[in-house]
């Protein structure tokens, strides 16, 4: 009885997930391959789709199945879990009518081509009144699912379930006292080189090498592929089909390098997730968090150590041979950990990287308490990168226009980042001990253990743990800064010849 | 009020036309850009979304609505003729189950991919099982649609409505008859050379000429673009998103050159539907016979014609020095009109071109009968092409394997390929008679008086008119074989130096 309700559950959600996967392809196709002015009918498709979803996953015959599944015995440990989540998911959305869905979606759509246009002109008059839209909704959605705190934590409870504010204030506390600290007695060192990795490279070796390291990292093209987007992103539509994105700027190798790293990181994740359970909660990510954990580890912990270039440097320099002929490993290995404030977060080095998302955590906290304006964006913004890096934001375009995430409604979502470094700093240090051959093999060009370790603790389990509780079954202990700050030190003390400091 | 109500029809039209094309970019992706093992999910997602679409397409309360605006007063004649086609497609959808629909999809990818590696592996047998499951899903189709006289009837009446085989099988004999004598005279001429459009053609340069030759014919880039697909198509996502694809083999510059105009006149029809009526009949094409008169009249009216090439040759010399450098504006216009019996429908001439089409009619017409089996067709084919074309099928991916329409269930489309070209002369006749200047514009290379006489006697008008009436209101009469053949025969007399026969 209750199998056979169970499996009427099933093949529901993956109707919903056949839906999803058909808007993720919309929205795949609108950031990659679609004609300069058919984007009007686009947002039009994605919201009527989108509201289908809502319909299907919001209706009372799904509430009542998930309710009587909820209480039923003989459920498998997985299925019960499966079930747990996606009611607690359908509670929530209850919460919002299918017009506030609509209307979001609607809004998005409009917004993000305000966004490319305003980016494009520098101006942000012209995003202004459409993220006002925006936040207004997002405020309405906090006050329309609730929260005990703070209405921020209503929202990053979509990207970062049981986060909240409180956390977050401290974390972020912590993090500018350790790091502002740290940063400053790097500045104090001479800078390292890294002028070499802005000659020319021609687009197309770069593109080259970039499938390549993706392929060394693990990644399927069977099941999956890589195209160019101005804002580089991981979608999926189901495991079996994990597509990546990547920018190439022929003046900066760095760029496509690290994007390809990056989304590689995000993708291995998606394409490890357990098939069997497409559509379900158990065939999902984590948290946003977790899953930057994973792009992280890869970005930084293995891609930007000198271990992983020891294995492929040589190929590096021999496909640019004019560029990086007389460049030693050593010099390439600290130039690409160059520290040095700069406006663009996607570019920054992995320790300032923190500042950028502190300030957009704060700005985005303010804006939902209606402590600052949307007008007011540009002089706030410009503000706290003067206090904060001690940079002039020249224009919009570098300035609070450099991120697309407002315009597609994402507020609650950059604190998502930080806590993805700090999850792959504490993942990567146990990978260490749980395998002592990891880095020797790293080091040989062979990255399958460290992906098979991935694979294991954490991409075959799909959501069947919170974050937390992840990360206290793999490490022992719950997310702790100190591991992050731990690797920045010995890494960093060693590159900019520091003294190392125990904490 | 019946206003209102046919506002809310126009809205779930809509709707509906928003799942269809979420459906095509499916569709799309999956012959473009899909990974290689990501076809099964896929396949899922097209059936699921399919299910809705149907869904939606044939619930009670569409169906109330649209009896009740049938019978209402009031409305203007456009919005009464969206209604009428709408209730008539209600009704035949109504006869189709919602499982046999969604077998149908399923069975479509499945056969879809059996076909592909069958075609790769030159072995029928894998293709078979699928295609006799197709076969029995048709003909169990036509027995639910309904017909007078003939199964085939019922399976047309979804690519060519009103169409029969009463008529075909006449048109045919026509065809056959007199096409038949007039190669027979062309093939006792010295043939002409085309050995030049076989060189070697990189597949840079020939991007772009074709990307140059979409903009001269009028297709709207900002509304479309091109692909590369192994078998080229054209699909919309809604008349502001008109998509085309292409193949290029390098060995061949007329594959890319004729594929590009003719997918570019299917595309320039679409672009020109009215956006207005987007998810409406009145916004969609009138049938498939129609939508193939504006893909042959560029191709070849058009395309081949010696006033196209005197506008454009210089360019494609200039381009191929190489190449073509040497050879003058009559070679080349005699060797893109090299009649010769071939293996390839799409690469067949434009007279020779309707045997293919005759021989699949002949075949698709006995499956639907039963009177052959699947496991006969690589012989009946085989055979087949001995008695009409005079050539030997070296193997089935040459042969029976060569189209991907039968893997796609489209059984009864081939004869519309056919009608669009006798359409397309007799279309092409009244632009010359309406438009003295037609023939100089293209000489000049403005294919803007072409374009713009189609967009208002056709492209413009939608579904308003049935096909029938289409021709007879822009030409005076019914669709008239001679038309066809006195265009073959002037062109063709004059290319092999025949003695022009009046008929």
């Amino acid at each position: 009885m209750s199998k056979e309700l169970y499996q009427k559950y099933v093949e529901h959600s993956r109707k919903i997930g056949d839906v999803n996967a058909a808007i993720a392809l919309m929205h795949w196709d609108q950031e990659v391959y679609i004609p300069k002015k058919s984007t009007g009918m686009r947002a039009q498709q994605i919201s009527t789709l989108s509201g289908i979803a809502h319909e299907l996953a919001s209706s009372d015959e799904f509430g009542g199945m998930l309710n009587k599944l909820l209480a039923a015995e003989g459920l498998e440990t997985k299925e019960a879990r499966n079930v747990k989540l996606a009611q607690k998911a359908f509670m929530r959305r209850a919460k919002l009518s299918k017009e506030f869905i609509m209307k979001l979606s609607q809004t998005t759509a409009r917004s993000f081509h305000a966004w490319q246009k305003a980016k494009q002109e520098k101006d942000f008059a012209i995003f202004a009144p459409l993220l006002e839209e925006m936040v207004e909704l997002k405020k309405q959605q906090a006050e329309t699912m609730g929260y005990e705190d703070h209405p921020y934590d209503a929202l990053m409870e979509d990207y970062e379930p049981d986060e909240k504010v409180a956390n977050l204030d401290v974390l972020f506390a912590d993090v500018r006292k350790q790091l502002v600290q740290f940063v400053q007695e790097i500045s104090a060192q001479p800078q390292v080189d890294d002028t070499f990795l802005k000659k020319y490279y021609h687009k197309d070796k770069q593109w080259d090498f970039g499938i390549d390291l993706l392929r060394k990292m693990g990644y399927d093209f069977d099941y999956g592929r890589q195209d160019i987007a101005a804002h580089p992103f991981t979608i999926d539509f189901g495991s079996e089909d994990v597509r990546v994105t990547t920018r190439i700027n022929e003046h900066n190798i760095a760029e496509m390098i690290w994007s390809c790293v990056h989304e590689g990181g995000h993708a291995l994740y998606e394409q490890g997730l357990p098939i069997e359970n497409y559509g379900l909660p158990l065939g999902s990510a984590i948290s946003l968090g977790i899953h930057e954990s994973q792009s992280r580890l890869w970005e930084n912990n293995v891609g930007r150590s000198h271990n992983f270039w020891k294995a492929h440097y040589g190929q590096l320099q021999e496909v640019f041979k004019d560029q990086l002929g007389d460049v030693d490993l050593d010099t390439f290995y600290r130039g690409i950990n160059r520290v040095e404030p700069s406006l663009i977060r996607t570019g920054a080095d992995e320790l300032t990287y923190h500042f950028h998302v502190l300030i957009r955590y704060e700005i985005e906290k303010a804006l939902v308490e209606g402590s600052i304006q949307v007008n007011d964006l540009p002089s706030v913004w410009n503000q706290k990168y003067k206090e904060y890096l001690n940079i002039d934001v020249p224009s919009d375009d570098l300035g609070v226009l450099q991120d697309v995430h407002w315009s597609h409604g994402s507020i609650g979502y950059f604190p998502t980042y930080s806590l993805g470094s700090f999850y792959a700093a504490q993942f990567y240090q146990q990978a260490k001990k749980d395998l002592p051959e990891l880095e020797s093999a790293i080091i040989a060009g062979n990255n399958a253990p460290m992906l098979d370790w991935l694979r294991e603790k954490i991409h075959k389990h799909g959501r069947m743990f919170e974050a937390g509780e992840l990360c206290t079954a793999i490490t022992g202990e719950p997310l702790n800064f100190s591991y992050f700050m731990d690797y920045a030190r010995e890494k960093y003390a060693a590159i900019y010849g520091l003294q190392t400091v125990t904490t």
